[in-house]
C-alpha cells in the first residue's frame, strides 16, 4: 500500500493527498513530527522534509516532482492538460501558489500561528502575521481574475494548479485566514473543490491545540 | 527570434540559458535590473522576477516551468529520461538545487557578496557567507557521491538536473566560492559540462564591478 508520511497542515503533504485522493489511491498516513529530525526520518530524506512518499517500493520527496510522477503513474482521472501549453500554465501555477503564495502567505500565517508553536520555536511575529494578511489578499484577487476567465485556475478542466491552490488555501482556512467575502469566483472554486471526495481526510484533520472552526469541514461554507 | 529577459550570475535564468543553447536556439539576451521594478517589466512579470522568456508569441515565466515547457516543444537532443522513474529523478534533482542547494548556498554566497552591493542593500552579512561555505561541502559530497554511481547526475544521460546544478555552481565560480579540489568527481562532471558550446555564452558574462577569476572560463581549470 502507498505510504505518506506527512504532518496535517502542511500545503505539500495536503496537495499530495489530494492528488492521490483524487487518484482513487488508498493511502496509509504517518504522522511526522519532522522538526524533531529523527535518525529514522532523516535516513528517508536527507533533506528533513515532509511529504515523503513510499509508493512502488521506492521512497519519494519533494512534492512537486511527487505529484508529476504519480500523475504520469496513475493516469486516470488526468489532472494535466493534453497541450504543452496547458501544461506549462498548470506548472506555473503550481509553482505560484508554492513559491510565491507559501513564501508571501502560507508561511507568514499558518508557520507563524501554528508550527512556531507545535516545534517549540516561540510566539508568532506580528509583523509577519500582518504581512500574511495583507498578502492574501492580492492572492485572492488574482485568483478571482484568473476565474472570471477560465473554470479551474488553469483553464477548463481540474489540474495539479487547482489541488496546490486549495492545499494552501484550506491550511488558511484551519487558522480562519481565509476571507471567504472578498471573492465570489474564488469561493465558488473552493465550495466546487472542497465538495470533492479527494477532500475528505483533509477536513478531517485535528490539530492538538488548534481546533478548526466550525465552518472549516462544512461543506456550506 | 526567442528573447530572454535575464540577469547574469542568476542561477535560475542560467539553467534556461544552458537549456536554450543545448538546443541550439538563438536567444537574444536583455539585462534585467529587475530588482528596480519597472512597470514595463512588472507588466510582464508580475512577480517581479527573472527568467522572463518571450517564446512562440507568449510570455513565460518561473524556470522550472519554462525549462519543461522548452523540453516538450523542442524534443531533439532529449534532456528528460524515457522512463516515468528517470524523469522523477531528474525533477527531484532540479528542486534539490533550485530549492534546497540555493537556499543554503546560492543565497547565502551570491546573493550576499553580489546582489546586495548590485541592488544598494548594503553590506554581506559575513555569518551567512560562513553557512555557505560550510554548506557547499556537504552538497559537493553528495554530487560526488552520485557520481560514484551514474555517469550524470540523474543517470546515465545528460538531463535538466545537469544543467540546473551547474547553472548554480558556475555562478558561484564566477565568485570563485567553489573548491575543485574536493571532489574528483564533482570536477571531471563540471568540466564536462562546461565544455558543452551551450556554456559559451555563461562563460562570457561580465558583471561590473565584479571580474571572474581567470579560471572562470578556462575549460582546463
Amino acid at each position: 500500500m502507498i505510504r505518506l508520511y506527512h504532518s496535517p497542515l502542511s500545503p505539500f503533504c495536503r496537495k499530495v493527498r489530494l492528488v492521490l485522493g483524487e487518484k482513487r489511491q488508498e493511502v496509509e498516513l504517518i504522522e511526522e513530527r519532522y522538526w524533531e529530525k529523527s535518525v529514522e526520518f532523516l535516513r528517508r530524506n536527507p533533506a528533513g522534509k515532509v511529504p515523503v512518499l513510499r509508493m512502488d517500493g521506492k521512497t519519494l520527496t519533494e512534492s512537486g516532482p511527487i505529484c508529476e510522477y504519480i500523475e504520469e503513474k496513475i493516469a486516470e482521472p488526468a489532472l494535466m492538460p493534453p497541450t504543452v501549453d496547458g501544461r506549462y500554465e498548470v506548472r506555473r501555477l503550481v509553482m505560484w501558489f508554492d513559491d510565491k503564495f507559501h513564501h508571501e502567505v502560507t508561511a507568514n500565517l499558518v508557520y507563524e500561528r501554528v508550527n512556531k508553536k507545535l516545534t517549540g520555536e516561540g510566539y508568532p511575529d506580528s509583523s509577519k502575521i500582518k504581512a500574511g494578511a495583507k498578502a492574501i489578499k492580492y492572492h485572492l484577487d488574482y485568483m478571482g481574475w484568473l476565474l472570471d476567465q477560465r473554470r479551474w485556475l488553469a483553464g477548463d478542466t481540474l489540474t495539479l494548479a487547482d489541488f496546490a491552490a486549495a492545499a494552501h488555501l484550506s491550511s488558511l482556512d484551519y487558522i480562519s485566514d481565509v476571507d471567504w467575502n472578498r471573492n465570489e469566483n474564488v469561493r465558488e472554486w473552493y465550495a466546487k473543490i472542497k465538495s470533492r471526495p479527494a477532500f475528505r481526510s483533509i477536513l478531517a484533520d485535528q490539530v492538538p491545540g488548534f481546533p478548526p472552526p466550525p465552518h472549516y469541514a462544512d461543506l456550506d461554507f
